[in-house]
């Protein structure tokens, strides 16, 4: 049992050879000890893929829309295939060596390898996650940011690789250190054509009246895997869910928004662009227990 | 003597502690084994920076001009600062290491290290070239693709890292693969308000009449270390050479049109959107010529 899990995956694709064909299909390692090539393109390029699994009570959750989220995010930067029966004994397997623990996360990352080698590189991370209840509770402070794309790149440009989960995270990272600067914990994304997008590693939803919202899909932005299961939510206690393609000023006007996400779940905003926001301080709580409790 | 080489460096920046204080500045490690952590920001983020930086005749080019843009990279991802003199000395060592060979080139990569450890991973390739004789006097086809950013991005939004030369660079090889389902070989990046900004990984150079023109800096677009010395050779010959933020449309009105970069050099673009393109023959081997000797 362990804090810090590391597993490598021999095979990650059926479209691959195996790294080593007497190996067995994945191998527990040393988590500090260096495992990977300073030549792999998932380094050198930011050439590769992830997910993050959230792990609540020994158990991963939204686990299968993970899993395809993976293979789509595989798809659009044309890898191969991830296997996901191995993938899913791999993110169990990763559970099972963490110490007990009410939450965790566990992080798969396919890369393409050693350029010209032809075999993908693959692990999975597993760790305790950090005590989010008072982020939960007290809500964080958000700024919005210009993504520089327009919201319709995904369809007019895939080759920009939105709504892939890509390793090229260099942009989410900065502009936490933007957000932060402002005085901020978060960021929402606003498409250069005035769109709302997604968070830099969230999803956002929002509450008008009766109605639980969301940016959608084929904006070059995440499928969000928590962001289902928070309409899961809604729709029990008994409100409208929907996609629409908010501005800035309708997000502003809503009665109140949050950032979901896998192992944060759902952050409250109590504060955007340096104005207080309304928290709904019963509905977060309610979500959160039911996040926290889901299995698929 | 190798045809590969690879060095850790143990103190990449001054700002930050060493990896090992007891060992030396760096070490020639062995390039085929593993070197680098699971966990480094570099591999998961791809947050960090490189250079590649050709190498002719057993001698760096341009190199100051690499290491003041490694800074510059640094700084804008706001990176501990890389050591130059450190820097400058690996990169000597790996090409001391190197087998005697015509072309070569050696990358250097700075990643933000594992999080929370607050020691930088740095590191530096070197190997020989492949052979860009055809390239350079054949030339090659490219198309222009949609860069789904404002030109005018670097100074908007600096978060979006324009400029630097970041490990996250996914979006620079898909376009490479969308080139190559087009028939093509290589990409022009144009920016979503339509001007023509730079490829993937090279800088845009054009001729008309007697004038070498190029995209020019703070396009969110990196400084061309052999674009400058393109332009010393241009005025060399009695070009006169400057910046100019063209549209598509001018680009395809040119007399003859290069993408640089420091290892493929000057490459004739012969073909432009599945139009045959001018070339300029007896200028493109006059570059190449040129920016194979120098060492500035």
């Amino acid at each position: 049992m362990a804090t810090q899990v590391l597993i490598m995956v021999n095979q990650p694709s059926q479209d691959a050879a195996p790294h080593d064909p007497a190996s067995p299909a994945f191998t527990v390692v040393d988590p500090s000890a260096p495992q990977i090539s300073a030549l792999d393109l998932g380094l050198n390029r930011g050439d590769g893929i992830f997910e993050s699994v959230s792990v609540g009570r020994g158990r991963p959750q939204a686990l299968e829309h993970h899993l395809r989220r993976f293979v789509k995010s595989a798809a659009t930067l044309e890898l191969p295939t991830p296997d996901v029966d191995v993938w899913r004994e791999v993110i169990l397997a990763a559970i099972a060596e963490l110490d007990d623990t009410d939450e965790a996360w566990v992080k798969t990352v396919l890369t393409r390898g050693i350029e010209g080698d032809g075999r993908p590189t693959g692990f999975a991370y597993a760790t305790t996650a950090p005590d989010f209840t008072a982020v939960r509770r007290d809500g964080i402070a958000v700024v919005m940011l210009d993504r520089g794309y327009r919201h319709d790149i995904e369809v007019t440009s895939p080759w920009l690789l939105g709504g892939a989960k890509t390793l090229s995270y260099a942009v989410n990272l900065a502009v936490k250190r933007e957000a932060a600067r402002r005085g901020a914990d978060d960021v929402i994304f606003v498409s250069s054509d005035g769109f709302v997008l997604e968070g830099p590693n969230s999803t956002v939803v929002y509450r008008v009246g009766d109605r639980l919202l969301t940016p959608g899909t084929g904006l070059g932005i995440l499928d969000g895997t928590t962001q289902a299961n928070v309409f899961r939510y809604g729709e029990s206690v008994g409100l409208q869910t929907g996609f629409h393609l908010a501005t800035p000023d309708e997000l502003r006007a809503a009665d109140a928004l949050w950032l979901v996400s896998s192992v944060r779940l759902a952050a409250p905003v109590r504060e955007l662009d340096g104005a207080p926001f309304p928290m709904d301080v019963e509905f977060s709580a309610g979500m959160n227990e039911y996040l926290r409790s889901v299995e698929e």
